[in-house]
C-alpha cells in the first residue's frame, strides 16, 4: 500500500523563509507565526497521515454504490468524516461568526494539499463544501448565511457545484435546466445535471447543492442563467432538516479515477429551489471564487505529484536491480538500489523540482489572493487573475505527467493496482479536466487575461521578475538568475508576437496559448526556485544547523534551471510559428 | 462505444509511395504489389473493425476470471480467437513449411497495427505466440521444430515468455527458478515468474511456455540462464496433448489496462520442460526477436495513438460547444463544433502529425528488419539495432501522450468510462514498460548501441540524412528539409558530447539518455515527414486524382517541422547539461 507523509517541513520553509508571510502587511498575518503555522500543519498532517492515507486505496477499489436511491461512500469514509468536522477544517479560513477560524487562504492551501495528498477524492467533499459556502458568504442574504452556513462551515452539511448538463459543460449557455418562479419567492427547479461531484452520500445530514439554471423569459444564452440553492432536504423554520426535496440521484459515474468520490448525475423535478445572488447573474456568482477554486485544482494536481513521489523515492532506494556503472554501491547485496541509476534520478529529479517549486508557486498564488482580498490590493488582484489559469493549467498538467514518471520507476508494479501508483495517475487526471478544462485554461489566459486591464498585469509580472533579476545580481544567485531571465525573455517574446498577431487574426494567439501557459509556468517555477535559492543561501550564510536542507534546495533548483527551464525556447518556437499549420485542415481532413 | 476504422489507405501510402517497398531489393518484396498489400490489409480491416473493435470496451469491463484453477477470458474472445485462426494472421511471416505464408516483417507489422489498434488486450494472445513461435524457430532443434511450430502458427496451441520473478524484472541475474537435468534429458522447472502477458486462458488446446531458468551448479548471474519450454500439458508421441505438466496459474494481477488480456503469475512446480538452444544461453536465444518484439510494442503505442485519435476527431467535430473567434461556422446551430477552436487543432494536429510520422518510422523499421535478415544486410542490421530502442521507447511515449490528448478533447466525458477514451490511455500506458521499460530502452541506446561496432551504425544514421537532406535541395522541399538538418544536427551534437564526456563519467552520458531517445525519435520522425511530404509533391505533380489527401500529408508535414521537432532542442540542452545535477544528491536528501 502507498504511504503518504505529509511535506509540513517544505511548507514552513516556504510560508516563513521564502514568502516570509508573518512579516507581510496583509490583515491576518501577523497571526501566521511558525509555531502556529507548525502546529497547525502538524495536526493536519497527522489527520491526513493516519486517518485519510490508509483509506485513500480503499475508496479506490470499493468506489460508491446507488442502492435503491442512497449514495454509500466505501468503508471508513464516514468516521474519517467525522473526524474531519471534528477538526473544524473546512472553517479554517470562514469567518468566525459562522463558526470559522478567519485563517488567510495561504494557510487553507498550505492544509489543503495535504489532505488532498493523503485522499483527493474523500476531501473533495470537504471541498467541495467549502466552495459552496464561499458562494453563499458572497452572495447570499442574511438570512441564507444564517441558515445554511453554520451547518456547512461545520460540515454537518455538504455542499455541491451544478454546472455541466449532458451536452454542455464549457458552453453553459447552451443549458436547459429551468427554474419557475413561485408565489412565495422560491423557484422550482427542473432538469438534469451531470458530474457533479460529492452529488450524494452518506456522510452528512443535508446537501446543499448550488445550481446554475434559466428562468422561463430571461435573457438567451450565457446572459440567462441564475444560480439557485437546492437543498436535498428543505430546512425548516427552526434551521432542522423537514422534507425531501425533488432532488434525486439518477446514477453514479464510472471514472477512470476518484472513485472514492461520488461523481452523480442529479435530477432536479421540480425541486424547490432559493435565487442565490442576483437574478440572471448566476454565472458571475458562481465563478465569485474562481480563482480560489482553480488554485485549489492545482493543488490537487501538486499533491497527487507530491504524493506519487514519494513512493517513487521509497521504491528506488528499496529495490535492488542492477549495478552502478561506476562501481558497486551496494556490493555486499545481490544488487544496487534503483536509485544509483543516472536515469532514475533524471526521473527523481524532475519529479522533485516540480513538487517543490511547484509549490512555491502555488502558496505564492494563495498569497495574492490573500493580498487581494485582506489588503484589498489591485496589483495583487490583477496578477493572480492572470496567473490562475496558469496555476490550475500548469500544475495540473506537469502533476500528472510527475504521476506518471513516478508510476514509471516501479516497472511492471507500477501497472498493477496492489502498489497504488496508478491510483495516483487515475486520480491526478481529473485535475486537468474539471474546474474548466485546461484548452480553456489557456483560452482565458491569452483570449482575455493577457489584454486584461489593458495589460498592466502581464506587464506588472514582467516588471516584478525584472526588478527581482536586477535586485539578485550576485554571483551567488548567476545560476538562478541567468536563466531565469533567458526564459521571462521568452515569455515576453511570446506575449509580443500575440500582440503584433493576434489582432490581425485571433487565431494567431489562441493556437499558440496552450504553449504560452505551459512557457508562462515554466518561468513561475523559475521564478520560485529563484526565490527559494535566495532563501537557501541566505540560511547557510546564518549558519542554519540543518545545511543539508538548504543544500538540497540549492541542488534542486540548479536542477530545475538545467534541465526543466529550457523548455522555454521550445515553447516559443511553437507559438511563433502561429496559425497556419494549425488551422490548415478543413473539418474532413482529418 | 468507440470506434475504429482500419487506416489502411495511410499505410498503403506508406509501403508503396514512401518506401517503395515492391521495388526493394529484398527477397519477398516483389510480392507486395499495391494490390496484394490493398487485399491482405483490406482482410485484416475487417477482422479488425467488424470483430476486435466491438470486444474491445468487453474485454476492459468483463476482464479476465480465475475459477478452480481455470482461466476464462471475457465474453465473445474465444468466438473472436476462432477468426483469428482461421484467416490464418499469426502465420503471416512464419516459413510455408510450419504453415505460414511467409511474408516480410513489414507486412505483418501493418496487419499487427490494425489488430492492436482496435485491441490490443486480445491481439497479446496472438503477438506472443508468434514471438514464442519465432524463438523456437531461431532455436529449436528440428524435433522441437516439428513438435510446436505447426500448432503455433495456426495459433491451435499459443505461447507465452516467463522472464520476471517478483524480485526481479530488468536485472535477471537474480532470477531464482532452477531447471534441473534429469536422465532423459528434459529438465524439472520449478519455480514462480509474474506479469507473464496471455499466461494462461480457454482459447487453445495447449500453452507453450518458453521459461527463463537456472541449471543448479552453472554460472552466476545472467550467465547461468538457460530458456525452457514448459508446455502446459506435455505433448504425446505423436503430437496430440497429453497429460498436465506441473504448471499452474497462481493468480491474475489487477491491472491498470489491458484487463482483456489474462497477465498471470505463474507457478512451475517440477514442470517437465526442455532446453530451447544452448545451455546457459538462454538471454541470447529469449533476445533474438528483441528488435522484432520491440518494434512490435512501438506498434502497440501508436494503434493506441491512431485509434484515440480517430475518436477525437469524431467527437470534435459532432461536439457543439462555443463559437469560433473568428466568426460562427454553424450559425444555425447553438453552437460550432468543438474543431473550429485553434486549441483542440493543436491537440488534433498534435496527434496526427504524431500517428502518421510514426507510422512511417515504424514501418521504415521493420522493412530494415526484412533488409537485414532477408537480404543479410549488415548495415541495416546495425542501423535496426541502433534504432529499435527509439522506436520502442519513443512510439510508447508519445503514443501514450497522444491518447491523453484524445482524451482531454471530451472533457469531463473523457474521464468517465462510458465513452472508452480512458480505456485508450490505460492500454497504452503498459507500451511504455514491458519488453524492457522506456528507462531501460533508453540505457540500450546510449550504454550500448550508440557505441556498439565502433559507432558505425549511428554514422551511418547521420550519414542517411544527411545525403537525403543534400539529395532533396530543392525549393519546394525546403520547409522540411531545413528543419531536418536542424535537428539532426543537435542530435549530433548530442552525440558529440557524449562522446566527449562519456569517458570521463559514464554517468555524463546516461543521465542524458532518455533525453536523446526522445530527441532521436524526434529526428527519425522528421525524416519520416520529409519522405511523406515528398512522396506528396510528387503525387500531386503527377496529377494524382486525390489531391486533398496529398496537399493533407504536407501541411501535416509543415505542421510537425514547425511545431513538433523543435523539442529537439531542449532535449540538446537538458543533455549538454550533463550529470551533475542529476547525480548531486544522496539518496538521504530525495
Amino acid at each position: 500500500m502507498p504511504s503518504y507523509t505529509a511535506p509540513t517541513k517544505d511548507m514552513s520553509f516556504l510560508l516563513h523563509e521564502v514568502l516570509k508571510a508573518e512579516k507581510l502587511e496583509i490583515p491576518g498575518y501577523d497571526e501566521l507565526e511558525p509555531d502556529f503555522t507548525a502546529a497547525v500543519l502538524e495536526e493536519a498532517g497527522k489527520l491526513a497521515n493516519e486517518v485519510l492515507t490508509p483509506l485513500n486505496v480503499v475508496g479506490d477499489q470499493e468506489g460508491c454504490r446507488l442502492e435503491n436511491g442512497v449514495v454509500y461512500t466505501p468503508s471508513g469514509f464516514k468516521d474519517a468524516f467525522e473526524k474531519m468536522k471534528e477538526g473544524g477544517w473546512t472553517g479554517l479560513d470562514m469567518p468566525e461568526e459562522f463558526g470559522g477560524q478567519n485563517m488567510p487562504v495561504l494557510l487553507g492551501t498550505a492544509v489543503g494539499e495535504l489532505f488532498s495528498g493523503a485522499n483527493q477524492a474523500f476531501t473533495m467533499y470537504q471541498g467541495l463544501t467549502h466552495g459552496a459556502a464561499s458562494a453563499i458568504l458572497a452572495h447570499g442574504t442574511d438570512e441564507q448565511k444564517a441558515t445554511y452556513l453554520p451547518k456547512m462551515v461545520s460540515c454537518e452539511w455538504t455542499g455541491t457545484m451544478n454546472l455541466t448538463e449532458p451536452h454542455c459543460g464549457t458552453d453553459l449557455g447552451l443549458m436547459r435546466t429551468k427554474a419557475e418562479p413561485q408565489d412565495d419567492g422560491s423557484y422550482k427547479v427542473t432538469g438534469q445535471k451531470i458530474f457533479i461531484s460529492a452529488g450524494d452520500h452518506d456522510m452528512a445530514d443535508n446537501v446543499i447543492h448550488l445550481v446554475l439554471a434559466k428562468i422561463p423569459g430571461g435573457p438567451d444564452g450565457i446572459k440567462g442563467v441564475s444560480l439557485f440553492i437546492v437543498p436535498k432536504f428543505n430546512v425548516n423554520e427552526d434551521g432542522s432538516v423537514g422534507a425531501r426535496n425533488g432532488v434525486s440521484v439518477g446514477n453514479i459515474e464510472h471514472k477512470m479515477g476518484i472513485h472514492g468520490n461520488a461523481t452523480c448525475v442529479m435530477n432536479y423535478d421540480e425541486a424547490t429551489g432559493y435565487l442565490l445572488g442576483d437574478m440572471h447573474k448566476g454565472m458571475r456568482a458562481m465563478f465569485t471564487m474562481m480563482n480560489e477554486a482553480r488554485l485549489g485544482v492545482g493543488m490537487q494536481g501538486l499533491a497527487q505529484a507530491e504524493a506519487a513521489y514519494q513512493n517513487a523515492v521509497e521504491y528506488a532506494k528499496d529495490r535492488l536491480q542492477g549495478r552502478d556503472v561506476t562501481g558497486p554501491k551496494n556490493p555486499d547485496g545481490p544488487a544496487d538500489p534503483l536509485i544509483v541509476h543516472p536515469d532514475i534520478r533524471r526521473s527523481l529529479m524532475d519529479q522533485k523540482s516540480f513538487v517543490e517549486g511547484g509549490r512555491g508557486f502555488l502558496l505564492w498564488g494563495a498569497q495574492l489572493i490573500d493580498q487581494a482580498h485582506r489588503a484589498e490590493d489591485k496589483e495583487a488582484d490583477g496578477l493572480i487573475s492572470l496567473m490562475t489559469p496558469v496555476l490550475k493549467g500548469f500544475l495540473t498538467d506537469q502533476g500528472f505527467d510527475m504521476t506518471v514518471l513516478a508510476q514509471q520507476i516501479y516497472g511492471g508494479h507500477g501497472y498493477i493496482e496492489e502498489h497504488g501508483m496508478s491510483q495516483f495517475v487515475r486520480d491526478a487526471r481529473i485535475t486537468q479536466i474539471y474546474e474548466g478544462a485546461n484548452g480553456v485554461q489557456a483560452l482565458d489566459l491569452v483570449g482575455r487575461k493577457l489584454a486584461a486591464d489593458g495589460g498592466k498585469p502581464i506587464m506588472a509580472f514582467f516588471e516584478l521578475i525584472k526588478s527581482y533579476c536586477k535586485e539578485q545580481n550576485g554571483d551567488e544567485m548567476k545560476d538562478f538568475i541567468e536563466p531565469l531571465k533567458e526564459a521571462s525573455k521568452h515569455l515576453q517574446a511570446a506575449s509580443m508576437y500575440f500582440m503584433e498577431n493576434g489582432m490581425k487574426n485571433p487565431n494567431n494567439a489562441l493556437a499558440g496559448s496552450y504553449d504560452f501557459m505551459h512557457l508562462f509556468g515554466y518561468v513561475c517555477l523559475g521564478y520560485a526556485w529563484a526565490q527559494q535559492a535566495r532563501a537557501a543561501l541566505d540560511a547557510l550564510a546564518a549558519g542554519a544547523t540543518d545545511a543539508t536542507f538548504y543544500e538540497t534546495k540549492l541542488t534542486t533548483a540548479r536542477y530545475y534551471m538545467a534541465r526543466r527551464l529550457p523548455a522555454t525556447g521550445m515553447h516559443l518556437a511553437r507559438i511563433e510559428s502561429g496559425a497556419d499549420t494549425v488551422m490548415a485542415l478543413d473539418a474532413e481532413q482529418f
